[in-house]
């Protein structure tokens, strides 16, 4: 518990079933993460699958998030659509309150928020959409983090607007010299091998820093590091970078105190 | 202030609109009423309704209340739905921290729950569903009014959760001589005449007591008066209710202190 | 392509998936049934979905029929739905519809109606229902045959109204000596053994009939056998039952000519 | 009939509304325009509710086009959204097939295609979308017309590809001097005085000429008028513009023989 150990965060999606449809293995990743991204119902997430999840979380002191996405079901919320800023900042807030529902249910709280899909690619440049997610956190409650990529239009302006701003690293993902992931249309967009999977990662929490596709190093300054859950062999991908972590002294455990 | 003050609410459904389609004139009726029934966006009622009317009704102390129904846009959440129990508890939860948010956003707060449509009808006879809106509540906030019919399943099983069930009566509609209302799809359902409906009005709130449709003097203990917003006349109907409440000596005002 | 030649019929279930979620193994099943419920979007299936199972049909020569249920993605058209009659005849009339133009676009058309879930089930005993679904039917095309229980509400009306009526059998269910299902909440619901499965298809196939759970044989006269998808096992299954039906001389071929 | 009389098309978007919601005056419309762009439930429209405007549509000889939009009830299709090409065509498909059922329970069939809202603009620029809604078109019926801007992207592609495009016009919008409407978010987007109106739209339909904002006159080739229906006097200025257009001696009927 003491502030000087080193640390860091696992993340995950979790609760994206909806309905009779089931996505990924939420209870073995429940094992493994120590943050959750909650799907919220609006990509992703019905409510009988948050209070699962919820409860779920809360019994293993996994930290609950909101995981705020497009009103898009069909679209798994991965289609960009141009709301209105503030149609889009009560779409968000009607899911923090939602997923808050379910954790009061299960004796937790939301813990902070992050975006989903297209939205947390738009909003990593867009300063309208990020001033609509910036803007639903601080209506909602100005003490709860947005966890997002360090750099992003989203991180500076959650941070201006006097909230705290969580960078995460994805290490499975390449990286550009100037820090931004590769799109996944392009070739480098993804670390196949687990060994680097887990070699980045532990890098990443333990040095800040990542290798980017051109051989340069570059600064990756995160508290979490983001796991998928939803692919095949996706939770003992995560099981070894969580042991690959712990290996380098690391301690694994959500980021918030 | 006092509690000896002979006392009653006046409350309604409001923010029942969707996106681009509106239903009934909210501001006219935050005007008249003293608890706002707002739709959470299962049956009708959108995030940024939500919002709009959450805000305005914080202005004027209008209490604001969660109007829970089906998850049934296409049906306006007037069809029954035979729910799962545990299904129709966790939307009912969703439904109440959605709406949270923007109270919340608007610094006030849920102070009440009241089913909509075919839940609040299913919930008045059907023990599994009332069963269901209670155990949403018990989970949520024991401490939050669930306003529903007296007599009703719901009400006595409000009651004996250790909830409390807050009685409302319709001025508008013909009571059967048990108490019931007449369905819609027989005669005497509805109350036309706005006189006649002032007058009732008034004898529920003073008198706890309405002329069922045989003559006879019905027990109708009610803490709060419904009245309606999507019809023609409705909100010139609702001052006049509001008037001869008024003009009864009855101070108009929320259930709750 | 004789009359003569006893044959049977073999569907499934099929697109049932939404968006990025996947239920069943649609292709491995389209290899093993002669006639597909291909889900038309209100209990399961998007627009994409039943365009690549209907080219994937058409291209196989299984029969596409359109699989229409109540519009409740939530629930996956499980939970009945009080309807008005002819908010569902209009409902299952805009789901023909728009199966049909996936056909249209895979060169085929829409070859029968099965009602989904609750709405099976209902329709199954509920005239008015029923009714809106046979009143559908008509509307559209009054040849299209409707696949459903022998000596269901449902077949009776369809019959009644100059409709084609198709039977078909439950292999793995276990049967009352009335003729009807054993409901799935109570013993006997399931027969869960491959070969006693295998053998009831065939004797409903072969003989009309089927070992009722009182050991009573019961008439089944039935033209089509349904078999399920998305269970483990279940493409196996399929594949024994149809391998059976083959093994006793009965050709597998769509019910209709 | 004899094809030398000049003739001119109006048409409108009806069947806008969604379950308890009503938008516009569907029948008052039907009195007036001679194509009826129907809302086909991605954006609006109920089974019912096109159900309803079909027969209307069909009793009075208006031509029934499928008004085709971006699934997005809550944002009513006024939102662009990044649709993968395969499954924008796949959406259209689909609407086009379900409106075709209520077309046909009417004796009657889809006439066209237009498409809604921010699909209809965006397809008038972006190649993806227009080719998106021309595979669809192609797919269905080559035959069916496309009805949309002349000299936009989706008018060009559709007649590249062998399809009809129908030309249409505004006659309440500014028009630019290159030919586009003027964004409703500058001056000069709307006309409101009805005067105005009927001349820009006899002058349109009897001399395929607008005078654009500087007051140069440009080339505005349509075959039909657009007129809206869900404004404060839409009905009246629709009826005015129709009886501006006989007054000229122009033929109002559908666009197509």
């Amino acid at each position: 518990m003491t502030s000087t150990e080193p640390s860091i965060d696992l993340n995950a999606d979790l609760g994206e079933g909806f309905g009779a449809w089931r996505l990924g293995d939420d209870e073995a990743l429940l094992d493994v993460v120590t943050s959750a991204n909650v799907a919220c119902g609006f990509h992703a997430g019905d409510p009988s699958t948050m209070h699962r999840v919820c409860r779920a979380a809360a019994a293993r002191g996994v930290a609950i998030g909101a995981q705020v996405g497009y009103r898009d079901l069909a679209g798994f919320g991965r289609r960009r659509i141009d709301y209105e800023p503030g149609e889009l900042r009560d779409d968000v807030l009607y899911q923090i309150g939602a997923l808050e529902a379910f954790c009061r249910a299960a004796g937790d709280r939301v813990r902070y928020v992050k975006p989903h899909g297209a939205l947390y690619n738009t909003a990593a440049t867009d300063p309208a959409q990020a001033g609509a997610v910036v803007a639903a956190v601080l209506a909602y409650d100005p003490r709860l983090p947005v966890l997002c990529q360090p750099g992003s239009v989203l991180f500076e302006r959650a941070v201006a607007a006097g909230l705290t701003a969580v960078g995460e690293g994805f290490a499975d993902r390449g990286y550009r010299p100037d820090g931004r992931l590769v799109p996944r249309s392009q070739p480098g967009a993804l670390v196949h091998e687990p060994a680097a999977v887990v070699e980045r990662a532990t890098r990443m929490a333990a040095g800040g820093e990542v290798v980017a596709t051109d051989g340069q190093v570059v600064a990756c300054p995160v508290r979490s590091i983001c796991v998928h859950g939803d692919t095949p062999g996706a939770v003992e991908l995560a099981r070894a970078v969580r042991a690959g972590l712990e290996a380098a002294a690391l301690r694994v455990r959500p980021f918030l105190p």
